[in-house]
């Protein structure tokens, strides 16, 4: 198995994606890790006697902050076009990137290309929940607005992830909405409602978004602004009222006395709250493997995201898309 | 100043709204309040002796679970849409329920009619704060859907309320969105950004989720859904939190101890949290004061509600609004 990695993705790159690819191939003695960027500053970070790591080199990089769609198409040899050319090649299997998240969507969607019969690929980040299980959340960022057909084929698609690569046999898919009763909502949660009924997966109806954390169901099906928002709102408020607990809890003697004992249950929360945690986020719908790492992983959770795009080579996951899709 | 109170509405009614309403009627001579519900259960909790308190007999009321339009089209003698026909006459300056909230929104379209120029009437709760100081978002329950132009009518009648009632100068109006830049959201969003630039209103651009609780603003603009979702994610990550606050905290002795500590901090930031304790939520763009409270409201919080209604008519709340949207 080949996973091609943009090695200049992400805040702390190239040195974390080398650290976390060497960890990766230690672990994992059947694939093989394509670190595609600027050998200059790779080839000083990498063991060489680790023999299944390569340096595929480029000095063209696309920057954070560069608009997606027009630094794919002009930056043709940088590391993340690259790598999703390899992708597209078949001279990769697989390609992960911590690089800007729309530019990897869109090197998804243009470089790669999509699996026939998706009309859009999802970006499917895991929401973290009390359980540490967390929840399948798509599409979180790759399109803001979604069609009922689109909701639709996120369904199908979440189900699929979640059965094939986390084993789950029947994955309980909910609809984020406003209230559970079945005629709740806007008028596009409405109308895609009795469409989720009709498919071959385990709808559980609509799900509210106070009980994500509860892990109301395995697959959340949203647009991706109201995933966004959802999100966010999860995220500002825990780190509310960690900076509140913070002071409080640092006031006098006695309560850091308090905040001493406390310390240990109040680390595994923020934990389960750091969704940076739970992996890295899949692009599904596109024709090949492509795993978005968060920008701010550390070298342990850039080798998270190499054996999740092991995994998904391993369990055929674009295969498995492809034939729920081509069915219809 | 005549105030009608639907005494039938919310979870504890009619015990809590008579009470609310003679605390009401006891600190403010200023105002009468009607009582409009079944006198046989209301008159035994009144005190006869404040001069300032109406019963409006009825034995008919709108249950909490009913279909909104259904109840109110066909319960033309309930207590809450009598209430509403006494503003409609001028027989009262304002109404109150802690009832069914579809069935007032209805009450507030159908029988007291909207603001001339108004598309859409918007219930206006506040947010919760760090600083106590609160957010009034807009709209959070009445539609869930959204247009430009309705979204462009919240964000006017929001910055009015602010100004008028709370006596800001310079009310600061966000658009809720998934990122800062004015290039960022959804179509909706993109669409309406600079429809609210061009507004006489102090619109400080895109706010973000994560940011409502430090008060990135002063009024919140968004759609019923997304609102929702933003505010039941907020409540729904602080109980979660405290939940697992609750159990570490009593795990042994020490915890415990540390858990005496910490009560008082914690228990002033679950009130802040609380969104009930910031008072009823007005419905704007209604031609005359409505103000709905939780349905899980004490005394206390009715009282407030009294308040609320006492100062928009002090205020001139509807006159403001109806000048500005008689203006274009």
């Amino acid at each position: 198995m080949r996973i091609a990695m943009d090695a200049m993705g992400g805040d702390h790159a190239p040195e974390v994606n080398v650290k976390g690819a060497m960890l990766a191939a230690k672990d994992w003695t059947d694939i093989e890790i394509i670190l595609v960027g600027d050998e200059k500053q790779i080839k000083p970070l990498l063991d060489e006697s680790i023999s299944n790591i390569k340096i595929h080199h480029t000095d063209e990089m696309i920057l954070a902050d560069e608009e997606p769609v027009k630094a794919v198409r002009r930056k043709k040899n940088s590391s993340m076009v690259l790598a999703g050319k390899m992708v597209k090649d078949k001279s990769a299997d697989a390609m992960i990137s911590a690089g800007n998240t729309g530019a990897l969507m869109t090197t998804g969607l243009l470089v790669i290309g999509r699996i026939p019969g998706v009309e859009r690929p999802a970006l499917a980040p895991t929401m973290p929940t009390m359980d540490n299980a967390g929840i399948l959340a798509l599409d979180l960022g790759a399109n803001m607005d979604a069609s009922e057909e689109h909701l639709v084929q996120y369904a199908v698609m979440g189900s699929i992830y979640r059965s094939k690569i986390h084993g789950m046999e029947s994955p309980r898919v909910g609809l984020l909405n406003v209230g559970t009763e079945a005629g709740k909502g806007s008028e596009i949660t409405k109308a895609v409602y009795p469409m989720l009924e009709q498919l071959p997966i385990n709808f559980i109806g609509n799900v509210e978004a106070r009980d994500v954390l509860n892990r109301n169901c395995d697959v959340l099906v949203c647009d991706g602004f109201v995933g966004n928002i959802l999100l966010k709102a999860m995220e500002g408020t825990a780190n509310n009222i960690f900076s509140v607990l913070k002071v409080e809890l640092t006031k006098n003697f006695l309560r850091k006395a308090a905040a001493a004992i406390l310390k240990p249950s109040l680390s595994a929360f923020k934990k389960k709250m750091d969704y940076t945690t739970y992996g890295g986020a899949p692009l599904l719908g596109v024709n090949g493997v492509c795993i978005k790492s968060h920008g701010s992983s550390d070298a342990n959770a850039v080798k998270n995201a190499v054996g999740q795009a092991r995994n998904a080579i391993q369990k055929e996951l674009v295969t498995s898309i492809a034939s729920e899709f081509n069915k219809k």
